[in-house]
């Protein structure tokens, strides 16, 4: 398939790759910076544009992977091109499909194609496995990238606007905030001179034992056991970091509540 | 080395296997419910015994791993016992060395030995990787139980209360408080009827990024992009969990202030 890639940012540079990897051709590459464009128009042998003026009619289909609040005026912009009969998506977990609706009202080929990953540009990922979630206003463009899709992944499911705002949010606790705890106690560590490799064991095996049952089934630590000592002397601890008392404090009473 | 084990849960479970395992001798396993002690007694072919009355003398190593709050208490018992020679050690991170002076000051012979990790009783853990941390109130016992660790695992390190109390505490940050962040979202998912499984490659791929770069780098999301307008989507999506909604807001605030 011919596909232009509107972005060149972590999901277009993985997606493309991956996407060239298997067959696919990327033809244009657009980003607002020209040299930002260029490195990965160079990397899936594509052509490099700045201006939307100079978008090609030849692409099958155009990928938006640009910031959550360029997507609607990108759509417009195509709209006013006369793209619509072009198939167009955008990679957002964030916004719905009805941003097409919104602001390119006269766009009939839209949908969303949205990988549930977390990508940096440094890492190579391989999208095998990463589920990618589409949708699409017609059942013939649902079919052609749930196709697109399975080129790239064993991981495909059809998920309207309302699941896809569950997945980004639920997305956010699992990684976003997890990560955020991951760096407190990496800090924690730091002030007793204490490598923040020493806890990598137990972060992997938090996350493998969610294979052997429910989260909850698996939660464990002083405050399900309501341990008061300890907490006492883990707030205690945290004593110059009051926000970090407050995460520590309302996620045990959380978790405490949670039984 | 002839060991005994003061305790049946799941520390002194797989603790106790990993032992056997490599060559060492498990003389008696003592619980106070003797189902339990007959259990992991035939799993690691000892004697069982629910009456520390009947504790032999042959051990080299005692090992207590029990409840935070009856370490003292079977450390007071031990000393009755007229253990005084004996080298004992409990396996608490949130328990100070000093908890044997406290309640059992003619005991001369203590330590700590620490692994690094969650345990479930219904998943066997090789212990090879798992940081061992040790203590002892002399050098030699030190290092003797710096041997035994390394027999059973390739981490093993040298850390007083005070480095044991913040690895304890960061582990509750990496364990519990993710376990429970990971919960949410299977909840959270389950009021769409989609299946937690879909985020298993993102928790991953979230853990595997530590070896790119420090949390703090591989931060994402509408918090540190200071997305108003998800931030608001995703809270109104929590309106009817306010506890929920709070973990949102104050770790989003967390991560802003953190740059």
């Amino acid at each position: 398939m011919k596909i232009t890639l509107i972005g060149s940012g972590n999901v277009a540079t993985h997606l493309g790759k991956n996407l060239v990897d298997v067959g696919h051709e990327i033809i244009q590459v657009f980003s607002r910076n020209l040299l930002k464009a260029k490195r990965l128009a160079d990397e899936v042998d594509a052509e490099y544009i700045n201006s939307l003026d100079n978008l090609s009619k030849d692409a099958e289909l155009y990928i938006i992977a640009v910031k959550d609040d360029a997507i609607g005026p990108v759509a417009a912009k195509l709209e006013m091109l006369g793209m619509q009969q072009k198939l167009v998506v955008h990679t957002s977990g964030a916004t719905p499909m009805s941003i097409f609706e919104k602001f390119a009202n006269s766009m009939i080929r839209v949908g969303v194609f949205y990988p549930l990953q977390t990508f940096t540009k440094s890492r190579d990922l391989d999208f095998n496995g990463v589920p990618l979630c589409i949708d699409a206003s017609s059942l013939d463009d649902r079919n052609l990238l749930t196709d697109l899709a399975y080129d790239i992944s064993s991981e495909v499911y059809t998920i309207d606007d309302e699941q896809r705002a569950c997945l980004h949010l639920a997305a956010v606790f699992v990684n976003n905030f997890t990560n955020h705890l991951y760096g407190i106690a990496a800090e924690i560590l730091k002030s007793e001179d204490l490598d923040f490799e020493m806890l990598f064991p137990l972060i992997q095996e938090t996350v493998d034992k969610l294979y052997a049952g429910t989260p909850k089934e698996m939660q464990t630590g002083p405050a399900i056991r309501n341990d008061q000592a300890t907490i006492a002397r883990h707030l205690d601890h945290l004593r110059e970091n009051p926000e970090w008392q407050e995460i520590y404090r309302i996620l045990t009473k959380n978790i405490q509540q949670s039984q």
